[in-house]
């Protein structure tokens, strides 16, 4: 079986974080100057490991295993959040760089084909998942010609300006690639919360997001009787301990619910609120659970609006995502792999962010690998992971990836 | 019987509503120049009405009657919300001003005194009821230097500029009135919901408002399975609940609690919160009660925080108001006033609202009267009552009045 070099791993993954580290973390947004100077560096990398590496028109970063395919796909992203962790996305890339490597050095495995990518903007600098999207032929140059940033820089205009403007974008060859593998930090605290280093991904969840709006009436909260009252605090109030009430009821193993946002109007302690508004979003990997739940929270609000005497309106906000199941088979071959270099240390799990994965998903079966977050932080500069866990799960990820490739050869 | 002037009161508060008017409602705040204006206009009605009146060094405009005590002082405002209605507090003086009038022009009840205020700054633009306050000796000339309205502008210098700085400041005497009558309108909906017309009111009800903050751990809304979140949102949501349904069970006929103010932190859709707040206010005649309400709602803290995992801290907010008894045998001469005038209209009930009649119960025994409000709106243009009910409650003051000052007299 291959075997990484934990420092080799380590030490590419630092000198990425050299481009734009702020203390432990990282400011490389995408299409900055500091991040297209980190994609030539790892374009060089690529080259280096001996892969056929390219920056296509996007800005995506491709390195393609001179072996005959079939080739499994590993990837992720190096862009960072406004304020991001040195892993999040990075170590994916590098995983996919360093198992290319060991796959090529060990006479066992150097036939069998991996091809690396970053995708360009999985944070959403200037779109959703651009890079990968792109490469699933999702994205129109009419839409890439729009996408701004917040301050109102372009993406065009940035893409010219690195120099990647006019080429050819990559597109996914499902022949080449009948599978994916993404490794990402978990995001999270329940690996480390259940004494575990390696998350074998069942699911990435499906989310909805709601509005529920509170129409009373606003009173003097001394000289209104209670009985008088149409209080859209307390009907927010009732309805939104009935929601977790009944949702505690019927949750799955990793349902997660949350009312992150709540407002009152006019917001003054002594005026009974005459409006009320909140937000009420929840996630599982099961789209049919996910239906149950929000069937369950309709049913509650029809009920409390039947009773009165405020009324109550439900909204969708943003898009609704659909749960992306990880293919069964690829799922099987990390859970072996893990067993083999972790016995006992992992667990099955859904991703409760969402990734690149998401996008490829659309057309080939799709994986991912979870290594423990220290405190469940990420999307801070404080987001790290032990050393020993990051060099587990990339020699999980190399076995897995032998395991996967030989499997499609028929010498499985 | 004395017999009051349906029309004359009507025509007098419509004067003084043209003082500030604005549609059906009246800007005159403290001490600005149309307020100023309008304590000339009362304070030349109240000579008119045979009152021996002047305006003292705070801006009290008060009238007294020629004849030898006891007096009944009745009175109110007529300094209004930055938004008012023309009604509260102008309501109270007007009533004043007319029983005052319609006493001295009955034989049978001209011999029988009554003294008439308006106090100055009861809607608090420059402090707390500044003018009855000052007429219990409980302003300092120190409290009045530093006392300045939401723009800066000083009382001091406001008074001065009106031509009242330097003049002797009203102090009570309780031999010469011992006891006080403050009629107003009811700013709620209770006399308009139970089809009544007049309202004794048995207590000035006592405040308390307290500040509840939630201490937990902000995390990711996708990542952080449901065991291990710290969500301060949803801790508020269960303790607010509870102390909804336990105060539902403890009530007392006229209790009211309010939640009228809920902030999550930082407020977004996919981000469990990890700090809340919220406010918590009670009101109650009955101290007491107001008692019992409190160990309740802080027995579900105590009980929150032992089960954790969110840490619940409870901070008293502003001054914790006391009820206010009105005195029994004063009550018992307006309730059967009222039930002469409008037999079977009247009810007892408390006022939600702070009033003079608060500050002035701390030397005297005082006396409340409601009528009803339109819809219950108050502090606002549209705040309004009904010229009937506005006339039936002066002709019950003025019977009220007369039966109170006979049995001082040893006439009742």
């Amino acid at each position: 079986m291959p075997k990484i070099d934990g420092l080799r791993l380590l030490d590419d993954l630092k000198t990425l974080r050299a481009y734009g580290a702020s203390g432990n973390g990282v400011v490389r947004t995408s299409l900055t100057g500091i991040d297209v100077e980190s994609r030539a560096w790892l374009l060089d990398r690529m080259q280096q490991a001996g892969l056929k590496a390219e920056i296509d028109g996007i800005g995506n970063v491709i390195g393609r295993s001179p072996n005959p395919g079939p080739a499994l796909l590993m990837g992720s992203h190096t862009d960072t959040q406004p304020e991001g962790g040195w892993l999040d996305g990075a170590m994916g890339v590098i995983y996919g760089l360093e198992v290319a490597r060991a796959l090529s050095e060990d006479p066992d495995t150097a036939d069998l084909a991996v091809d690396v990518a970053s995708w360009m903007d999985e944070e959403g600098t200037f779109g959703i998942c651009m890079g990968s999207r792109s490469f699933l032929g999702q994205v129109s140059d009419d839409e890439i010609a729009r996408a701004k940033d917040v301050n109102g820089r372009g993406m065009a205009e940035s893409l010219a300006a690195a120099g990647y403007a006019g080429r050819a974008r990559n597109r996914l060859d499902p022949k080449r690639n009948p599978g994916y593998l993404e490794a990402h930090i978990e995001q999270g605290g329940l690996l480390e919360n259940s004494g575990k280093r390696i998350g074998v991904v069942t699911a990435i969840v499906g989310i909805r997001t709601f509005r529920l709006t509170f129409e009373g009436a606003q009173n003097h909260a001394g000289t209104t009787p209670m009985p008088i009252r149409k209080d859209a605090g307390m009907a927010l109030i009732r309805l939104a301990y009935r929601i977790d009430e009944t949702f505690e009821a019927i949750k799955g193993e990793r349902t997660v619910w949350t009312m992150g946002r709540i407002a009152l109007h006019p917001g003054s302690h002594s005026i009974v609120p005459g409006f009320a508004d909140m937000f009420l979003q929840f996630r599982d990997p099961d789209d049919a659970r996910m239906d149950r739940f929000e069937m369950a929270f309709r049913a509650l609000v029809e009920e409390a609006n039947a009773a009165g005497p405020v009324a109550i309106s439900v909204e969708p906000k943003g898009e609704k995502i659909t749960p992306t199941p990880m293919d069964d088979s690829l799922q099987a071959h990390i859970a072996a792999a893990a067993e083999q270099d972790a016995p006992g240390d992992w667990i099955h799990m859904p991703s409760g962010a969402g990734h690149d994965a998401m996008i490829i998903g659309d057309e080939i079966p799709v994986s991912m690998l979870f290594v423990p977050s220290i405190d469940g932080i990420s999307h801070d500069f404080a987001e790290d992971t032990a050393e020993d866990d990051i060099v587990l799960g990339c020699q999980v990820c190399a076995d897995a990836v032998a395991r996967i490739v030989r499997g499609w050869k028929g010498k499985g």
